[in-house]
């Protein structure tokens, strides 16, 4: 089965808003094995919604999109695509009843006049259920079984609605079809460039066995996305697999994870395993790393927190950091990354401190420290291994991928894979 | 002019890197009078490029492509869009001379036989400069002045060489068209639902001039992106001024800035202004109100740092919670919150405090105090306000939105508009 996303809403098109849904689909529907060819963003705009899903529905018979269904003026995806499948709008009665239970429940008070557009259903459609926002979506399908599934443009409602109705329904449908197994593993890399990695890695060895690589570079590192597709699972899995296999060992220990991991969950359970607690001191960072480890579900039993030292009294007062050191070095230092290490370590009772200390830019660069020059030092049980670098970028990509190779750091040393590179 | 926007690449197709590009071309166009009518994504598929292309050029005559100029063999775009356009290859010498410039530069040794590949010009190509990294832009032009401007995919090179070269190049293009002027303003607000907020404004009156609202709702708040379109630049200029003072006064309180403002940036502003300094103490949030505070550059005058206290020992240790108040109010409480605050204030030596604490979950709620619940404090010179609420939404969210809140609760008493209204 072959799909199309459009996404709706001038927020997306005038660039307002990033859009995450796309993704978000794809990468649903992909893993459920239905191929999504294109993606395509219009405007709250009649017309330029019809047009797109007719192209959508001429080159895949199949649709889904997100966005348009709310309460306001500019919301058009409902009539303009009833229109398009000629089909008039009705009231209807039970979703209206549910919109007035839900902003009771809620406490909101009466509902608004202006949420009863949300009711309206195109004849013939199907509603989707929506148990986390307002609006319900709706299937609606031609004579020839062409589809469109409108879904809210909401995160949390679109994301919630793939996982109960969505899913469940496509795989319903794509159940008859003939079998065609697409199967695919991402292996993460960190602390490498993309064409470095593909220099070590060729790929001539792969597209041999039917395998396919692509290269995904973002701030973190670069994913190497491995597909296959066959008529059979089995040799499929096993063809990936192999593929996992070489391209692990030609990475070696750039590799932190597969598909889905996040380098603080690595590292925290590394931690864990050695049953370690970690704490953070962060300058330019300000507290990004601590955001990082804390975005992990259970972070608790072992990050036990940490000290944004952004201003250099912070520095002294709270990790006993030398004003000789700041004075005589820096705050951008080696000396003054490792104090900060080993204060965080000592005065919130861990066994790993973690310390960053950096210039993000764009101002407060010097010739001997331009802007992206980052100190990083890791203290464990007392051993302080420290990092240098100057990163490219702005002001939030040298904060972040400071932050991305300070939890690297802490990765190879629990690893003991081989010792930290330095400038 | 209108155009489109084509980003390709398989992991945005795939879901797998969320697509952040056609979002900030589409602002950067927009901000220069050039309508954006419409994005696409495909993959690194030859046809599939080549098709998108094609429709997007007959729809509007011109199409900004990102993404797919790299150096290894996914990467499509130039030679699916010079055949589309009848083109050869062939390799120009000064682009090899200057990316071993380059590779040299940067320390990386000898250049990689395997980024020859972006050296390769369709004749009659025009090559576009990138002073960001290796891969040089290509603008393409077919006989009726229908073009292509093909731009790499990572952003920093992309949004560096759209400000350098695209823009300027399609400034002079277009100024020979007819004069149409379209204009548009933001407000931001926060702490409103979109529908209330529609409720509250109308936009009857707006539409009688010319004016069109868009609701653009995110986990900050709802924007609001009032445009006008006419011929004369004066009379646009007043019906927008006169909308978006009518707006502001409709929406009252809840408005903290214009397109572009950040409210950590407002907050820091207002701080700033009265001559305070302020320190932050975290538990749900990890860090994350430090990191957005210190995202905006020049913070370091205002911000002085914090704790993150994800341990409770911490709470005690760093900043003086009593253990007491721990044991009979548990960590997540109006009490806690009010001791975190008031700890960060006086141990960083600050004359306001933040503290946050809350259930971020999945796991930890209970039926008093589900997932979600967050309890926030403001310690204003010693005069605390504290603010409880249950936020839905996912771990992710529930943080990023108490974090929004922390920074509300400091506007509105710095700006002493009204009471903070608690739960």
């Amino acid at each position: 089965m072959r799909v199309e996303i459009l996404t709706i809403g001038d927020e997306l098109l005038l660039g307002f808003t990033i859009d995450s849904n796309a993704a978000y689909l794809a990468r649903a529907l992909g893993e459920v094995g239905i191929e999504v060819v294109r993606h395509d963003t219009v405007g709250d705009e009649g017309p330029a919604i019809a047009e797109a899903v007719r192209g959508a529905l001429d080159r895949t018979g199949g649709v889904v999109t997100t966005g348009g269904l709310g309460p306001t003026s500019d919301d058009l995806t409902r009539p303009s695509i009833a229109a398009l499948f000629g089909r008039t709008l009705r009231r209807d009665d039970v979703i209206v009843a549910e919109l007035e239970r839900r902003f009771r429940a809620l406490g909101y008070g009466t509902m608004p006049r202006s949420n009863l557009v949300q009711a309206m259903v195109p004849e013939g459609a199907r509603v989707l259920e929506n148990r986390h926002g307002s609006a319900p979506g709706l299937w609606l399908e031609d004579e020839r079984g062409r589809w469109v599934a409108m879904l809210p443009g909401v995160p949390r409602e679109m994301r919630g609605m793939t996982r109960d109705v969505l899913l469940p329904l496509l795989r319903e449908r794509s159940a008859s079809g003939p079998p065609v197994v697409v199967l695919s593993r991402t292996l993460r890399t960190t602390g490498i460039g993309e064409s470095a990695l593909a220099e070590k890695l060729g790929d001539d060895g792969l597209a041999a066995n039917g395998l396919r690589v692509a290269y995904l570079p973002g701030w973190e590192g670069v994913d190497l996305r491995l597909t296959v597709r066959g008529a059979h699972r089995d040799d499929a899995d096993a063809a990936l697999a192999g593929g996992i296999e070489r391209l692990r060992l030609r990475a070696g220990r750039y590799v932190y994870g597969e598909e889905g991991d996040d380098l603080a969950a690595v590292v925290l359970d590394l931690c864990r395993r050695s049953g370690m607690h970690v704490a953070t001191a962060e300058s330019c960072t300000g507290g990004l790393l601590g955001g990082r480890l804390t975005s992990i579900e259970g972070s608790s039993d072992v990050y036990l927190g940490g000290v944004v030292a952004y201003a250099n009294a912070v520095k002294v007062s709270l990790l006993g950091v030398g004003e000789a050191t700041l004075t005589s070095k820096g705050a951008v230092s080696e000396e003054v990354a490792s104090e900060m290490a080993s204060g965080a370590r000592t005065r919130l009772d861990a066994l790993i401190g973690i310390g960053i200390t950096g210039i993000a830019g764009p101002g407060g660069g010097t010739p001997e420290k331009p802007v992206g020059t980052v100190w990083i030092a890791v203290d464990i049980e007392g051993r302080v291994q420290t990092h240098g670098r100057i990163y490219v970028g702005d002001r939030d990509e040298i904060r972040r991928r400071a932050t991305q190779s300070a939890l690297d750091m802490v990765r190879r040393a629990l690893s003991r894979d081989d010792a930290l590179s330095t400038r």
